[in-house]
């Protein structure tokens, strides 16, 4: 970005600096100066006993939009550190949609007092927001549309506009409704400021809009704003009312979670995980996905257990074992990847789902036919062992290709169930690769070289 | 979204059908109906040898807008069923920057042929826009701002705005200028339809907008987007003249193609890998991969070969060998995400990183010891050797304490060196936490146990 821009560069030195100096004025100047997504990023990377201390020194009317910008679990803690009128304070400064992304942190009391100190027309918007699920369009839209009907004049309009004074954030289109606040149209403001005066609003207005149901997926949401390159669209209940409308930041939020979710859900840790949480926390957080993994390394174990004796005649088995299993696994994982995110992005539905299997299938045929020959090739030259080189071959083959198999129909499957495909699959796939890696070579040499 | 609307639910079953039957004018009439958004994702989800088959039913209106949706590799493919005169049509019904995103695909002939039938002011764009690399500020712009003056009236602006006619396609501010081109604040649209009639666009603009440098990386304008909540911004020279300007739904793509990478390249997966695509070329795409990591996996092996006497004398070494390196895999992976993650949103800088090593290695040493105890018991109930349980726990430490150290530094070194740690940093940590894993476990035991 330019240089004379008003985004601070690099602000985490300055206030570490600042943090370190205890000179909290300092601290208060520099925050005052910074926009509060800022805010928010520098505090989510202090070390947690550092982040009430900066949090207490930000600027009251920056308090509620600070809030917005942190994770889940950085934003319960801090909010621990408010009184109440503090709190109710900060929410009334945000609009109504941000409100209720609060509400989930905050007391019983401290919500009742918030309503208290709602206006009525504000009350009810917040009611209708809070009534659909977080991850619905109902959860995500704003409620503060700018209706007109389809009849009236341009000239009316801006009339009528210039009249109510400042539009919502992000306004970029007027909603069209009948008496009975259903919706006709949406008109774009461009159009409003290049049309002549006379024409009226259904002449120019666009008759279908792209438009959701209050219950339709936040991912549904992100889906089509991407598809359709939208920046705000409108939210409809079952009869066509209108009920709000969902603006482009907050959709970008949830790709953001989204992308971030399909990151670390492999891994066993969720989106929200804070780098920089206290090590008791972060230590129970990961545990439990530690404990998954050493059940598929202990059941991994147990089948080469089964080939003790083999291991004991020909000991080149123990060293040359993980190179299947971990060929299998990688080969498999690559599948995996590539079916979750089509899965994720729609491209893969259960009308190809048989043909992507097949080529994967094939595929892995072909990769598995050269990588057991190259590893074929290793094993002979290094134990001086024909009849080896055969047997890790064909288990290469064998692994690489239950791999394949695996790596579609194992997020198929989750999909079916019901379950996140981008979260189980991994571990899954590993499981049945090692379990086969180890059983099929270990078998084989079991089988003909003993 | 709603059932009226005109998004078509699950087109690909019934293109499918029609494209089965051979009925060319049934799927004419389908294509016309829907969105060159969509028609981009049947054309993906198709085997590859359908896609021309319906990529030339395609109205001739729309060709431009579908190219643009496709992934890379599926657009070469389909542009060289293309003649020259249809390529310069579509290229004629698109904006200047998204002209530059398919002139990479285009012959040198074909180039020149539209070049030649664009007009002298759209030559110029398509320039202006071509002179910076696509993933900078520059690259991701449009040229069609529309700019106004500070000194003049609101009412003159609304007069010039309805003079001019239509406004490029998510038009929301107007661009204050100077003379000399010089960016001096912006105008959102919807201050233009509220404000007094009188007033002059100095006193409504805003004047600290924030904007970028054409030579911005793409990743620096969707962080500030994402982070400011913006719709649209400014790109300016060195000099501070306004260039152009850039959209969210650009943006959108931007993040979504980072976050498609940071998924699919940790498995040596490129972002437009096509899972259609022909068997050849995915084996192609996907050996080398499975090759690095043979290499790994032989590195491993080698360490094990290190011990084979130990083993011939313990089998039990063969068998509990890979609990440690699993763990330690897993772990450590967990620690890569993370920190991948931190270092792409920006949380992770080199005031903290050292903060970041301490924090895992005292999660890894918590963990570690948890997973070592429970480990020891199933080795020492397994197989009646209390040494054993021992010698595993001790292995299982080293190896966890290891795999969160180089959890951190490699990605961190990668960063340094350039190298994108998304990329690398995994199949890197697996090779240590492997060769630990194995080195210290079978290392140990042939120390004390022998």
């Amino acid at each position: 970005m330019a240089d004379e821009d008003n985004i601070a560069i690099d602000p985490v030195t300055l206030i570490a600096q600042a943090l370190e100096e205890e000179a909290p004025e300092r601290l208060r100047t520099i925050l005052s100066g910074m926009h509060p997504a800022d805010i928010g990023a520098v505090l989510t990377s202090l070390p947690p006993d550092q982040r009430p201390v900066l949090f207490s020194l930000t600027p009251s009317d920056m308090i509620g939009e600070v809030l917005l910008e942190l994770p889940d679990s950085i934003r319960s803690d801090l909010v621990a550190h408010l009184d109440g009128s503090e709190l109710v304070a900060a929410a009334k400064s945000l609009d109504t949609d941000d409100i209720a992304d609060l509400l989930p942190d905050l007391s019983d009391d401290v919500i009742s007092q918030i309503l208290f100190a709602l206006n009525k027309q504000d009350r009810q918007r917040l009611d209708a927001v809070l009534s659909y699920p977080e991850d619905t369009a109902g959860g995500l839209m704003n409620v503060d549309t700018v209706t007109v009907r389809e009849n009236i004049s341009i000239e009316v309009v801006t009339r009528y506009l210039r009249a109510r004074g400042a539009l919502p954030e992000d306004t970029n289109k007027l909603f069209v409704v009948d008496r009975n606040d259903r919706l006709v149209g949406t008109l774009q403001l461009a159009r409003l400021l290049t049309a002549d005066s006379k024409i009226r609003v259904g002449q120019l207005m666009n008759r279908e809009p792209i438009k959701f149901d209050a219950m339709d997926s936040d991912r549904q949401v992100a889906a089509a704003f991407e598809r359709y390159n939208l920046i705000t669209a409108p939210v409809v209940d079952e009869d066509n009312r209108l009920l709000g409308r969902i603006t482009i930041d907050d959709v970008v939020d949830v790709i953001r979670e989204e992308a971030d979710r399909s990151v670390m859900a492999p891994a066993g840790l969720t989106e929200d995980e804070d780098i920089f949480a206290p090590v008791a926390r972060s230590s129970r957080n990961r545990a439990l996905w530690l404990g998954v993994n050493l059940v598929t390394a202990v059941l991994a174990s147990m089948v080469i257990g089964l080939f003790e004796g083999a291991i004991q005649k020909i000991v080149a088995l123990a060293v040359l074992m993980p190179i299947v299993a971990s060929m299998g696994g990688n080969a498999g994982t690559q599948t995996v990847v590539l079916v979750v995110r089509g899965l994720a992005l729609g491209t893969i539905t259960s009308a190809n789902s048989r043909r992507v299997l097949i080529r994967e299938l094939l595929v892995s045929i072909v990769n598995s036919m050269l990588w057991a020959l190259v590893v074929a090739v290793i094993a002979v030259a290094w134990f001086r062992d024909i009849r080896l080189g055969f047997v890790i071959a064909a288990a290469m083959v064998i692994n690489l290709v239950s791999a394949a198999l695996s790596g579609v129909t194992i997020p198929l499957f989750f999909r079916r169930v019901g379950i996140d495909p981008a979260l189980a699959s991994g571990v899954m796939l590993t499981t049945v690769t090692d379990v086969v890696g180890f059983f099929s070579f270990l078998g084989l040499a079991a089988l003909f070289l003993i």
